[in-house]
């Protein structure tokens, strides 16, 4: 048995609390064996955590990876006029190799920033799983499905790939990678697709992920066609089931919530993009009232614009306590909760906790900063002041990915060098 | 003549462009003599700005900066309770020890963090102005004056203090600091008090500083006793002059917003600390299209929970596009303008805007990084996606603070020690 130690941290408890004690790892099953004081004994590898505080990785429950090629590319429009304008046109170029240098770029900066798992909704997604498994991180990866504005044969043609790819990459990177069935929204794809391609999604074992209730632009025509509301109207579809999970969820009403929480249909949340696009604000603390387990997701990063889940966080909790017109709304410990148990229960990962047994994913930040002093509570700092440039080691499935900075699956001169110049490319094509 | 060089980096210009330039800098006079090409020459200290933003230095509009110490204390309360219970029982504890200590903590990551000049309103005020005399910033400070809960004798004694720490600190640091009459608020301050002082601070020559607006709970009083709104009553006591500047201004009337553009009252926007307290969202893209100068300010430590102005003017075109309901509000030019030249100007500080003869106050941001990647555009990276890590060089005043990221003027470590010591001193003094 390989093993790996991480020694001497403030490790973070499945219970929120902070405890003092070192973390021993079986990296051949990439589990955690035990924590508490004086484990590193002869430990294979060891990872310093003194002066630090070690949790369990972040988890990004919804994410476009690639598009971190249009990062900044094209701000401060509204969702309609920014996906018509600037991002549709530049999508229909994307090319595999668009898709291998955008999505090595985000893996780079999530592992940075201490992310070891995410759920992802984009295109050419065999090519995402490969940058993803050798990158080393946890994904659930799905092909984005849209309907809209093509014909009947394309449209199937497209839900087809959706299905097939999700068979196609389930198991990838030694079992860390996964599937989903993604219909872009209940907008972007017409129902009579959701009713034919669902049941099959059903039949290959995968869960469904898709768009819900992010704008009110999204919900009106579904109240106005189907006479229901989004979610019911999902429900309908065979959508809403526990292992199924939604992004967005800011126009949620009440029957809605209802809905979810019986369901125990996960939400991600992904607050930032929901100000930068004006969306609107999710009733997160509602939410989690009523029992849905709520994630943290960033979205792509044209709309955020980075991918580090400690700005999401914060993000959670600001606009968590805007929307509840109360300042005791989402605390601290509510979005450190949402950012690594919650993503992932909705996501369907194991992790997220640190305990013996689980999956051997955390990320160890430094806590000899000026901005976390004094350490008055380290709950707090990770949820309002800690940085993604904080973090100092990252560690998925057993593996070290990052050590002291230092990405150990990727090049990141490489990778930077390359994302510019296939984001180049990818606008001349588009006469950006 | 001493000169600084800071060499091959892409400056950004006044009008919110980006060009390749040097920039040559007057060590003696702490002025910028001219920004172009190859103009390091025999420059007696370089500074190397290649593949980095050369932007001004952040000015914070309003903090409380030995708060740091409080940073993480308490959080997730609403105002009225958390000042009540967590800070002012534990600010009756400062001394003068415990004030130097969270100043030098406030500073330190305020120079790591690109700032160069700032607002503050606080206790121990000659202390906070020594700390930044020696720390090489920039800063406006004032004593922060109240009146309820005390008699008379005692308010007028805290007023006078107000007005004398005011002349004492008055440029201070070679001419860097400069002082403001700071009454509290419009409730926390009697209207007697105000008149009686405020001439006497005109007499003095300084501007007026004050929060206005924050809640509604400091609306609700003022329009029942004296039947007007805050700002319109605080121009009947002669408050709102051009130098004068508000912090907050969330809970504003289009009455109100007039009233501060025809006095050409600045305001300091405070989003971060307006979402964590769920104070609510100021009208930042309507201020602005009235003309008001609007600026950015972190406010303290314990309601933010950092004093990064990176991370608040992300969190400024966040809200502020809530607040208006159209993603193109407050878009990414704006809150660099107003992260700058807006709170320079509302504070009334010369700096803000990189130009031959201006101050030379400014940050160097490394743009090696995958979350800076593509450089799609520069402006949109500093909005959006740069963090407090990516600052390379803080210069104020003509002075190097920061060169690759060590701190030339305080002993970080020392720093850090200090501040948790006296934090646990405080902390115990109040028996919290």
């Amino acid at each position: 048995m390989v093993t790996l130690a991480i020694t001497d941290g403030q490790v973070l408890t499945p219970e929120f609390t902070v405890e003092r004690a070192d973390v021993l790892i079986d990296q051949d099953r990439g589990e955690i064996l035990e924590i508490g004081p004086d484990l590193a004994g002869d430990a294979d590898e060891t990872l310093d955590a003194a002066e630090s505080l070690v949790t369990p990785g972040f988890v990004n429950g919804h994410c476009h990876v690639a598009m971190t090629l249009l990062r900044g590319h094209a701000d401060d429009k509204p969702l309609d006029a920014w996906l018509q304008e600037d991002i549709w046109p530049v999508e229909a170029e994307l090319t595999a190799e668009t898709v291998r240098a955008g999505t090595e770029l985000g893996v780079l900066e999530m592992i940075k920033s201490g992310t070891t798992a995410f759920a992802d909704m984009y295109f050419f997604v065999p090519t995402i799983a490969d940058v993803v498994a050798e990158a080393g991180l946890r994904a659930r990866l799905g092909h984005g499905v849209i309907s809209v504005a093509k014909d009947d044969e394309a449209a199937r043609e497209d839900a087809r790939e959706g299905l097939s790819v999700a068979e196609e990459i389930d198991g990838m990177g030694d079992g860390r990678i996964s599937s989903a069935f993604m219909p872009h929204s209940l907008t972007t794809v017409d129902g009579e697709y959701l009713e034919e391609f669902v049941p099959q999604a059903r039949e290959i074992g995968v869960p469904i992920h898709y768009h819900a209730n992010e704008t009110e632009d999204e919900v009106t025509p579904i109240v106005e066609e189907h006479g229901v509301r989004p979610l019911a109207y999902a429900a309908e579809k065979g959508m809403l089931e526990s292992e199924d999970f939604v992004a967005h969820g800011v126009h949620v009403e009440e029957s809605e919530i209802g809905l979810l929480a019986e369901a125990g249909t996960g939400v991600i949340h992904c607050p930032a993009s929901n100000m930068k696009l004006a969306s609107g604000m999710a009733p997160v603390e509602r939410m989690r009232e009523a029992g849905i387990t709520v994630g943290i997701g960033t979205d792509g990063a044209a709309s955020n614009n980075d991918l580090s889940m400690l700005d999401e966080a914060r993000d959670a909790a600001m606009i968590g306590k805007l929307a509840a017109d109360d300042a005791s709304a989402v605390p601290a410990g509510a979005v450190v909760e949402m950012m690594t148990d919650g993503s992932a229960e909705a996501v369907g990962f194991e992790s997220g906790r640190l305990k013996a047994g689980a999956p051997a994913d955390l990320a160890v930040i430094d806590l000899e900063k000026p901005h976390l002093t004094p350490r008055n509570d380290l709950v707090s700092h990770l949820a309002y002041a800690a940085a993604a440039a904080d973090v100092r080691h990252t560690v998925c499935d057993g593996q070290v990915l990052m050590r002291d900075r230092e990405v150990r699956t990727l090049d990141e001169l490489a990778v930077r060098e390359r994302a510019t110049e296939e984001t180049e490319k990818l606008l001349a094509r588009a006469g950006q």
